[in-house]
Parts: structure tokens; C-alpha cells; sequence
């Protein structure tokens, strides 16, 4: 039993290991949360993620396996029971392509948008609110990116419910607009009410508080960053 | 039979459509090739990748794929002769982990060093050779990053046998120094003796006429990308 354990190491308010914790829960596999502090990295993450030296960080078995993304599908191909991804490979190729868009389309350039000001912060809304058109057209019409239930594409996406609101109120703009973007809020709403994702949300307030911060702090990294 | 016909839509000189390319033949699948000018878009590629506009786009059974590590796990779960992923999920996910930091770490620096100048030059660099050593590494005492035969991360890192050295003529720089990294020249003389392979590259010749032109028409578009 103990050399099958399973350890995640993360950062309270990082989104990317927000998706590995509720895979795991939604899944059923209990596991030990180590809180990483990235701005002082700790010699366990150094050397479980020594190339990329980021969280989050699944430890199974003692192997490690960074990298959000192919965690999700780690723990997918891992434990059978409540499936994330669909069960055909043209299905499951449109979970990964939507997922890769969410990522380059839409949570970068909300970053970028919270974090810069002028020209740059208004092509990075641009981009990020073309993106959220995108995404409302695949959500029309189902509960979940997954269909009746959580999937892949919906812990994949899932920031867009409850760290994007707290981005925008940072940045003061707006992307997620329901009065456009009607069938996406109703897709947040479901989200957020799923007991799993409820209980599993970084406090917002200490959000607000760090975001802030990192605002500060990146405010003039992203200069012409869409010239590149 | 023509319900299940496969098209690739690429662009001659792609290291993406060819990683397609190589992994159907690899697997002994018949397909059609459709050149794209991915200067003035043809309508089929807007109407296969609406989202993205991007080749390579797989077509099977009347169903586009885009981007080619998805394309790749596609053709893998399909058709399962010649596997190209490992047998288990640790494995695969280290695979998709190197797959990517190649993208991130070799080919986007590689490409920024050869069109840019000065300190971005220098920056993409070092980022670029920073990687090689971490892919020297990783090949050391095998044939193939797949073992004794080619698989998904050889097709991944494909590139640096053919496409990096032209890259580094074009940008009159050296990031795979033969001397610094045995394993890996050892592996690019395996790599490019696989009849699969040597017989499936664009001419020489060409690319370098094409990939002058990019660093010419690209030379400006670089600038600071690194602070970003």
C-alpha cells in the first residue's frame, strides 16, 4: 500500500494544481498535499521537477509527473473509475485541442491583460474575449464540456469559473461577460455547485490579495509581448 | 472503405506535418497529401481548422485533427500496429513531458535565435543549448528515444536531425555541436537511417532558400521576446 501512494505538490492558489486535486477527488484516490512555496523553491521540488522546477507535481508510486495537463491524463489512464476523457480517440483528441486553446487563447492573455496596461492590455483582451466566443460555442447546449458530468475538458478549463472573476477584478476589465457569453455562465454555475469544486477553492479573498501583488510586480514584463 | 480514407494537409517544409507524416507511414497507413500555401489559407483549411487556421490537419473519415501532437496520440489510438507510445502510463506521460519541453525549450528558441540578432540572439541561444544538454541526457544508451525502434519522441524531436542544421545555417550559429552531444549526433545518424525517414524529408536546397526568407521577413519580430 504505501509504495502506491500518492502525493501532489502545489501552491495554494495555483490553478494548474487545482486540476490534479480534483481529478484525484473526483476519482476517489486519497492523497497527501504538499504545500510548495514557489517563490523559494524546496529542495523536494528541485528534485522531483529538476528540469522544469515548477508545480504542480504528481508523485505516484515514488515517480514523479509534472505538468498539469499530462497529469489529468496520467490519473485518467491510471485509476478507471470515473473517466475524464471520452472514451473514443476523435473525442478525446478534441478534449486535448480545446484544452491547448484554453491554455494559449485564453489564460495567457488574461494574465498578460491583468497584469499590463495600454496597448498591450487591449490586445490581450482582445485575444482572450475572441477565445471566450469560441468557447461558448462548445458549451452550448450541455452541462459539462464532459456532457452530464465532469470531464477533462471541464478541470482543464475550470479556472475560467472562479479564477478569471478574481483576474478581472484585478486587471479592473472583463472578458467572461454572461449577458454575451450566457451559455458559459450557466457552465460556471454548474461547475461551482459540483461538491468536489465547491470544497475546493482557494479562499478569494487571499486570492484577490496575491493577484494583486503579482500584478505589481509583472506590471511591466509584457511590454509588445504580442509583437512575438 | 472511402468513409475511412485519410488526408494529410500540411505545408512542404513543416516539421509538424512531417512528425504526421512519418508516424502513418510508420504504420504502414495509406493517405493522401494536401499541400497547403499557408501564405494565402486555401478555404479547406479554414473549414478543417476554423479555430486555429494552422496546418497540419489530419482528416480521417471526414474528420479533421489539428496540431500535431494530438494528431500523433490520435493515429496511435486508432491504428494500434507499430505502437508509438510506451505500453504504460508513466512512461507515456514522460514521453508527452519531453515532447513538450522540446517544443517549448529547442524549437521555439532554435527558431527565435535563427531569425533574431544581438542579445535575443544570445538569450534564445543559451535557452536552446541549456536544452540540448537535458536531451542528451535523456538519449544516452538508447538507439531511439522509443528504445530499438522510433517512437513518439523521435518523431517529436524529429527536427533537430534535419531541420535544426539548416536553422543553424541560416542563423550562422551552432546549438547541436556533435562534440558537446555524442548521444544525440549518435542518435541523428539512426534517426535519418530509417528508410521511413531519409525518404520523407523536404530537399535541402529548398529549405534553405525558404528559411532565409522567414529570418529576413521575421528579423524584427523577435525583439525582447525573452523578458516576456
Amino acid at each position: 500500500m504505501g509504495s502506491e501512494e500518492v502525493k501532489v505538490v502545489s501552491f495554494w492558489v495555483s490553478p494548474f494544481g487545482k486540476r490534479v486535486e480534483w481529478a484525484l477527488k473526483l476519482k476517489g484516490i486519497e492523497y497527501e498535499y504538499i504545500e510548495e512555496d514557489i517563490f523559494n523553491k524546496s529542495n523536494l521540488l528541485l528534485q522531483l521537477n529538476p528540469v522544469q522546477k515548477k508545480v504542480p507535481v504528481l508523485v505516484h508510486a515514488h515517480k514523479p509527473i509534472p505538468e498539469s495537463f499530462i497529469i489529468l491524463q496520467y490519473i485518467d489512464e491510471t485509476w478507471k473509475q470515473y473517466p475524464l476523457l471520452p472514451q473514443y480517440p476523435y473525442q478525446r483528441a478534441l478534449v486535448h485541442f480545446w484544452a491547448d486553446f484554453g491554455e494559449r487563447k485564453l489564460l495567457n492573455p488574461s494574465w498578460v491583460a491583468m497584469c499590463s496596461s495600454g496597448e498591450d492590455k487591449e490586445e490581450a483582451l482582445k485575444v482572450a474575449r475572441e477565445a471566450m466566443e469560441k468557447i461558448e460555442e462548445e458549451i452550448k447546449g450541455k452541462k459539462f464540456f464532459g456532457g452530464d458530468n465532469i470531464g477533462y475538458l471541464d478541470l482543464a478549463l475550470g479556472w475560467i469559473s472562479y479564477w478569471l472573476p478574481v483576474f478581472e477584478e484585478v486587471g479592473s476589465m472583463q472578458i467572461m461577460d454572461p449577458l454575451k457569453f450566457p451559455a458559459t455562465a450557466a457552465w460556471i454555475t454548474n461547475f461551482l455547485s459540483h461538491p468536489v469544486i465547491k470544497d475546493n477553492l482557494p479562499p478569494r479573498d487571499n486570492m484577490l490579495v496575491y493577484f494583486h501583488s503579482r500584478r505589481k510586480a509583472l506590471s511591466s514584463s509584457f511590454k509588445g509581448w504580442f509583437k512575438v
